[in-house]
């Protein structure tokens, strides 16, 4: 295994999952696999963290900043840019080891053929930076000219997002604009570094800063460009500019070789801890080991609140928003690999406290309704619009924003795991508290109780499922809430008497109708069959099939669920949902539960989303199914790697990386395949190998002390090798 | 005013329409106007009360019985028939106050005229016998045949709901006939007078007992010819066949001109009970009284439990059930026109009992759940797909049979408002108690209380506008339920320890549970602007116009509600629901808050169910406006005699009369424009009649007393007039 993925055909209809497959990014901005001449019309974009901004009645989405990366080649007075012409031969390659990615284009002239080389980062050290180095060799004396410059005409869904832009009449490239809603100024400054003869002309043309090179090649000699860009905000600093400058003049003065081992350096510390070496089966190690570079590229190291939207860094699609994904799927990576960007993501929820509240209020509930797409802030981007209708091409009602109430349990269970894996308790005097607390608040304020009855009821609720609306008791939300209520009391119980909290709120009350309400909430239980029913009423649904159900769609596009989806009034769900549950809570039933759930459900999953093949897959490990969790964590792991999963919903792109799923593949791996568990301090293991998987290494932190852990025929061995944070 | 209504001109399109206008009845059967020559495709039917037939997998619906009074003319060997011959001249007549109606058709024929006047009725004395005469002129000598017989080959929504049908060889023409599902017998037996010399020979053809009379007609000579049928089924006797022969010998031996006295003698008698009349505006009186022939057409007076249909006996359209129209909308006139006939709806009510508590059980609830669409037995007919979405002909989820609770309170209503009325305590000791008990256990059932909140509410309802599913709090249904908890709490007082029901029930913790339920249940109460929110949230729905929602409507058969409908997230409702509430319970809130909410409403209101206009109008003279009362009124009172409502849902007829907005007519007219009122025993007139109304006059029965009330410019009399039950 050489950690690259390589791609040697040219095809333009995979330009938008190519942009997607070769992503690079450092956290600060992501950078699509697209090449240096495409433009927007090709999905370009250089995707920031945590910065949004709207535009008219549009949904708010995040910014993309200029494009430092753009360039291409004029041959002899002519351009040479894919797509518009057919190359000779072509291949991308990414290394994801290092997190660079290479193109190789050989254009065919009338005079002869023109090699261009490519290879680019952005820095994981320096996250501001981004570095290209170009390569140019012709078989002929080939008037060349590198055209290389910054591009502001960028992508956007609903943008354009810069109302005003403007450039400088300096020697070195530059881009400042200023954002439509929030007047955020983003700017990006670029130079380059030549050491061959050549002319070089600065000129401006629409949105775009450029610069032309020119030189006449030796035959077969190589000519070397390296070009240094850098990107800052007024999120960043008061004067972004200077700041980029600065960035790009030291850039240059190190020079490209420099950074380059710079950049090596930064992500081997990476692997040193992330890495998960299996032998025996070269695909699953790539799959994992890809997916895991994706989460490394886009986890936050350079901010200390701030959480991963629900497509990385992968461009604006779901609105750049952070969802569940975060909690339940991706933050177990980070916990095993790099705590302090865990914290980093829960300060997020931490931070964002105020707008939970605010929107709790705004349903007239008490306490903290998190966002279900939050964005700065916490606001809530979803709509309440948030699907067309196929046939009417009229928005329909959705309910994912006010019903999906499951999402605040995600913060808590985030919080506590946090306590649990780090042993850290500094986030409890951070807002940790206070949050859970508030998350308990809404759940308290959710129950029902039926007047003469005993329990605790919630209805009209989505859970993970979505394509059954407004239902009563789903099961995982209703443990999710009886969850709420249990490291509530838990945390509360920790609070000193002299902590603010303490008088912020009635504790001793709250405790007693917290530990009450974690008693009496209903949580449905098996029936017969040992079958948990999803939600009240779910086994009266129709009970068919997943292909009898897709058979009855009338327009390949149509929504699933909904009020009337050729799903909504069968037994067949979206994704995993009682499953989810189990396989978060195995300890709630016996093992013979477990499994007779599994096998009920996995046959009436559609999986028609990212985050349910691990789940299944994490279940069938701890029913000891590690041959049937095989083939979906194999799902998992290579959502991206794969691609193929919808990039279309009519004629907005939708598609992106998957990172929840690369979170749930580690997550399998580690939980599931290699029965990864922490009790009372301590680490276990209990394997549950693939049986083609010869053997599995890899290393975890666990109460602030590392371990290695190795797993194969001979033996499972649990070493703790160094005691530090990470 | 000559208690005649008639149309002159002919017209195919009509058919359908004309079928409702003319209709006869007398609560055994309803016979659509359609003329005597017509089959099944003109929609004719004999439509029999309370017997229902189900065939395969679709819905079950009435039974309509083979037609007595089928027959046309051959003239010179040719057949005469509308609608493929043009007549010459026709008029359609019904003489509502007898209920006779007329028809007359001059046929040209190449050697001359001929006219065919039929004058029919059913029978209101003896229910089971149509009567109808033939009258035959011809200006030149004319070889007629009069065919006449019955037709089995009936009219079905749903059908052929016959199996197996016999025709006996005697000399009665006759027809028995088993239904499919249950095997009800349904037997027509047929004969004929004739006092001029002619030819008879009986014929058999398909599914038709025929017979041809011939003669040849003298110029300008009336030829004469009674024909009498019975009908009878076996849910009336053991042997249908015997009696409906032994009912047409003896009708036949009366003849025609004594079975017509005994009809204007029933009719007169309902009159002299049930007429309104109105000087000033003969257009009012009209409608109003013509209104009210509808309902007593169709007022079940042979039976001593069964109800009516909402759309009366005029076919097998809404499945032939019985929904809360009949109690919160019809029952009125009965009160104060015939109480035994109220009696007898309510009575349908108690004995279908064991069909609402099964129902209840279904749905995982206590007591007494009645059915949205009630048949035999109470049967639930409605089905949980009743729309079919125009886009994509698919049934779309409805949620009217499990969400429209408030049904059940209707049926507490017209309990409590019978007793009232009559002073008539006979039905407490029939069920009427338990029936009371039983609804009030289901309202128990559902409510709900925030846990740590003190009231209880009841969720997820549809409230009498449709339009808005699945709401929470809806006023209407609250209030009802609140409603229900008091009417039983007052009638478990009346209980004494010996009756069975102090047996059977835990009284005295059932007394403290509803009147505590009473008490706590959450009426939602006018806002700022003293507007009653219709349901929680309403007011954050998009606020607009009728207009504008029906501007918006893509095809113009699209359904309005459900998830997805135009108005559905809009306040524009289908038809009064707060409105229906404040009509009904007045003294909730001073005149301001009444008038302020009609004022709301009004304009938001799409009117689109006939049972919408009648509780603006009414609620309209409670706030002193009876001008704007009186369109509304007109509406209500018009909805049959002009029809134009509704007729079609895309193949399937849906049209009918509309008895409901009938009685709703009656109540604006005696509780609004004449203020009737009860209190203590006593009766009050707060007359609020319409400007150009210069009297009033009409009887009403209440505590077994009759009384006559007479408003005019200088008086407003109520004079006790007689003592005894009608």
């Amino acid at each position: 295994m050489d950690w690259k993925i390589r791609k040697n055909e040219y095809n333009q209809e995979k330009i938008a999952e190519d942009g997607n497959r070769f992503l690079i990014g450092n956290g600060y901005m992501g950078v699509r696999g697209t090449l240096e001449e495409y433009e927007k019309e090709q999905l370009v974009a250089i995707n920031l963290a945590g910065i949004y901004d709207q535009v008219g009645e549009q949904w708010r989405e995040p910014l993309n900043a200029p494009n430092g990366f753009f360039g291409f080649l004029e041959i002899d007075g002519k351009p040479y840019r894919l797509p518009a012409e057919t190359p000779k031969s072509h291949f991308v390659e990414l290394d994801y080891r290092n997190g660079i990615c290479k193109r190789e284009t050989c254009f065919r002239t009338g005079r002869g053929d023109v090699i261009l080389t490519c290879e680019r980062f952005v820095s994981m050290k320096k996250v501001h930076l981004g570095v290209i180095r170009y390569r140019i060799r012709a078989n002929f004396h080939a008037d060349i000219n590198l055209i290389t410059g910054i591009d502001a005409d960028v992508w956007d869904i609903n943008g354009p997002h810069y109302k005003r832009i403007s450039m400088d009449e300096e020697s070195m490239l530059n881009i400042s604009a200023v954002s439509e809603e929030k007047e955020y100024q983003v700017s990006v400054v670029a130079d380059e570094r030549t050491e061959f003869p050549c002319e070089k002309r600065n000129y401006q043309e629409r949105l775009k800063s450029l610069r032309i090179i020119n030189f006449i090649t030796d035959i077969n000699r190589e000519y070397c460009v390296d070009k240094f860009f850098a990107v800052y905000t007024s999120k960043d600093t008061d004067d972004c500019y200077r700041m980029a400058k600065d960035e790009v003049l030291q850039a240059v003065a190190k020079g490209y070789e420099t950074l380059l081992s710079e950049q090596k350096e930064a992500w081997e510390e990476i692997w040193s801890n992330a890495e998960v070496l299996i032998e025996g089966d070269e695909k699953s190690m790539e799959a994992l080991n890809y997916s895991t570079y994706h989460l490394a590229s886009i986890a936050p190291r350079h901010r200390k609140s701030l959480s991963i939207a629900a497509r990385g860094l992968s461009g604006q699609t779901y609105k750049g928003a952070v969802f569940w994904d975060t909690e339940m799927f991706m933050l177990e990576y980070f916990l095993m690999t790099n705590p302090s960007v865990a914290k980093t993501l829960i300060r997020y929820r931490i931070d964002t406290l105020e707008g939970a509240k605010k929107k709790a209020k705004q349903y007239g509930y008490q306490g903290a309704f998190y966002a279900w797409e939050s964005q700065e802030g916490g606001f809530d981007a979803c709509s309440d619009y948030n699907v067309t209708d196929v046939f009417t091409k009229r928005p329909m009602r959705t309910f994912f924003r006010d019903k999906q109430v499951h999402i605040s349990a995600a913060v808590v269970y985030a919080i506590a795991r946090y306590i649990e894996v780090t042993g850290d308790q500094s986030i409890l005097e951070e807002g940790a508290v206070e949050t859970v607390i508030e998350c308990g608040l809404f759940y308290y304020d959710l129950l029902l109780q039926r007047v003469g009855k005993e329990g605790y009821e919630i209805h009209d609720v989505i859970g993970p499922d979505e394509y059954h609306e407004r239902v009563n008791n789903n099961g995982y939300t209703n443990r999710m809430a009886k969850y709420t209520f249990q490291v509530a009391v838990q945390l509360m119980n920790q609070v000193s008497d002299e902590d603010k909290i303490a008088t912020a709120y009635p504790l001793e009350e709250l405790k007693k109708k917290f530990e009450e309400a974690g008693e009496k909430i209903y949580i449905p239980q098996p029936n017969g069959n040992n079958v948990i029913p999803q939600f009240d009423g779910y086994f009266d649904l129709e009970d068919t099939t997943v292909e009898e159900v897709r058979s009855r769609l009338l327009d390949p596009k149509e929504y699933w669920g909904g009020a009337y989806g050729v799903a909504s009034h069968t037994q067949i769900i979206k994704q995993a949902d009682v499953v989810t549950w189990l396989a978060m809570f195995p300890a709630d039933f016996s093992k013979k539960v477990l499994l007779d759930n599994w096998n009920y459900y996995e046959p009436r999953t559609e999986h028609g989303s990212s985050l349910s093949a691990c789940m299944y897959a994490l279940l069938a490990c701890r029913c000891g199914m590690p041959q049937e969790a095989f083939p979906l964590f194999m799902k998992s792991a290579s959502a991206d790697l794969q691609g193929g999963g919808k990039e279309w919903a009519g004629l907005v792109y939708i598609g992106g990386t998957h990172p929840a799923a690369a979170g749930g593949a580690y997550m399998v791996a580690l939980k599931g395949f290699a029965g990864l568990e922490f009790q009372n301090g301590k680490v276990y293991v209990r394997p549950n190998l693939p049986k083609h998987w010869k053997s599995m290494k890899f290393k975890i932190m666990y109460q602030k002390q590392q371990y290695e852990i190795e797993i194969n025929e001979q033996k499972t061995e649990v070493r703790a090798i160094k005691k530090e944070a990470l």
